[in-house]
């Protein structure tokens, strides 16, 4: 039988669920299924949340694992008291960090939607829909209004992570997919010139990309190796005489490559 | 001065700062100054992390603030060597959890990229390319494929959400934009008839659609509060009428519009 899991958050349960689940990597004996309560964000909810638990535990006979992220006290003091393996994530830290700050926490559910929050939420809003306009080079004319260009062949991953970029760091990133013009110049395309410092270059094993470009066009010149190798192989010769730092993406997630080009172009 | 933090991880470090940030806004009365070390996943990246924290504190002549997510003890052992004031939001779980299960952890760094992952990532980008050609109700043939089908009237936040669900939860997500058309029939449209059991509604507060509109479209009717309120309530009427469960997104982040339309249609 599977051991039960719930990641309970008085939010999305995103950052619970994430920190949870690699901690269970670490038990990769055990087979565990897992449900994240979102949203517990009062003692009504909480005393919801906790007969849930309680249930799994009557009907499997055992314990369930809990993960924990609840900022208010009162909330995590019911869910504790739901199951006797409950794993606190965020009220273990307070007392340690009270201490290291020489201060009380205020021990209040997260604050959100103040103004800082609706700044943040706003430019987020304005990064996404920058990007979603200027996704594949559609918009060529302000392209230098970008925080980030990301350049390389056709499905090398540009597209998703412009995307990331967007929705998790508030980045206007846009993209410019190299093309058979390029390719003859072998030099930065001319719409490039001017944001030369905003550039970070893409690339793949032509293995992978022959595949990823099959499923999507699987008949055509588009798709073979032979196509792949040979634009792979220029674009990296472009970035190298351009002296363009690039990534090959290959076997590495979305959230990597973002968060591979915040730290090397120094965003945020 | 503000107090500096780092927060140290083996990859990305999404989820270390957004667990650490979290615990931060406990201690109102304190500024930070924060810092992101990702990809610290060898003893050479803690050695060269640790470095970083030392000069800081040196610095600053006070400790910072270091929260890590470090998977393979011999990297965090660096890392909490390096100053006073380290939280190990990783390790701290590894030995109660050991208790609760019953078994040794392996104690291994994250395992990625195994079968399993390559599965996840491309359901996750089939999900994203899906979304994207489905944004907007471009193209209606085969919404019917769609996991959820958000509809709303123009700007309500559609996109974005569609954008989260697929990028988080791997999730086909559509949306259908309502129109005159649709107003003036009151009914569900056509093209969602035989996709009932996905949609999910969103709507907006007159007011601040308003000003979102007149950003994008500053003169003509789209934009006054008149038209946004004439559609806001034809569209909750339409809601109403049909039985189609829906939420306000006015104060709402796009995290928690996702987790909210995840939970409520039972996805995943």
């Amino acid at each position: 039988m599977k051991r039960r899991v719930f990641f309970v958050s008085d939010r999305t349960g995103i950052t619970v669920q994430a920190l949870g689940q690699s901690l269970l990597t670490q038990f990769p004996d055990t087979q565990f299924n897992m449900r994240t309560l979102p949203f517990v964000k009062n003692q009504v909810a909480a005393r919801n949340a906790a007969d849930i638990i309680r249930a799994a535990r009557e009907e499997d006979g055992v314990a369930p694992l809990v993960f924990s992220t609840l900022t208010d006290p009162a909330t995590q003091y019911i869910i504790a008291n739901s199951n006797e393996h409950v794993f606190d994530l965020f009220g273990t830290f307070i007392e340690p960090l009270e201490d290291a700050l020489g201060q009380e926490s205020s021990h209040t559910a997260g604050r959100m939607h103040g103004m800082a929050d609706v700044t943040a939420y706003e430019r987020r809003l304005t990064a996404l829909n920058f990007t979603l306009s200027h996704d594949d080079g559609l918009s060529l004319r302000d392209l230098s209004e970008s925080d980030v260009v990301l350049v390389g062949v056709s499905r090398c991953g540009k597209t998703p992570t412009c995307l990331y970029l967007a929705m998790q760091y508030s980045l206007k990133a846009s993209n410019y997919p190299l093309t058979e013009d390029d390719f003859e110049r072998s030099r930065l395309p001319p719409a490039l010139e001017n944001c030369r410092d905003k550039i970070y270059g893409l690339t793949i094993q032509p293995e992978q990309l022959s595949r990823i470009r099959h499923e999507r066009r699987p008949h055509g010149a588009y798709s073979t190796l032979a196509q792949c190798r040979r634009e792979v192989s220029l674009a990296e010769t472009m970035f190298r005489n351009e002296k363009i730092a690039f990534l090959d993406t290959t076997t590495v997630s979305i959230e990597e490559i973002a968060a591979t080009v915040v730290r090397d172009r120094g965003l945020r």
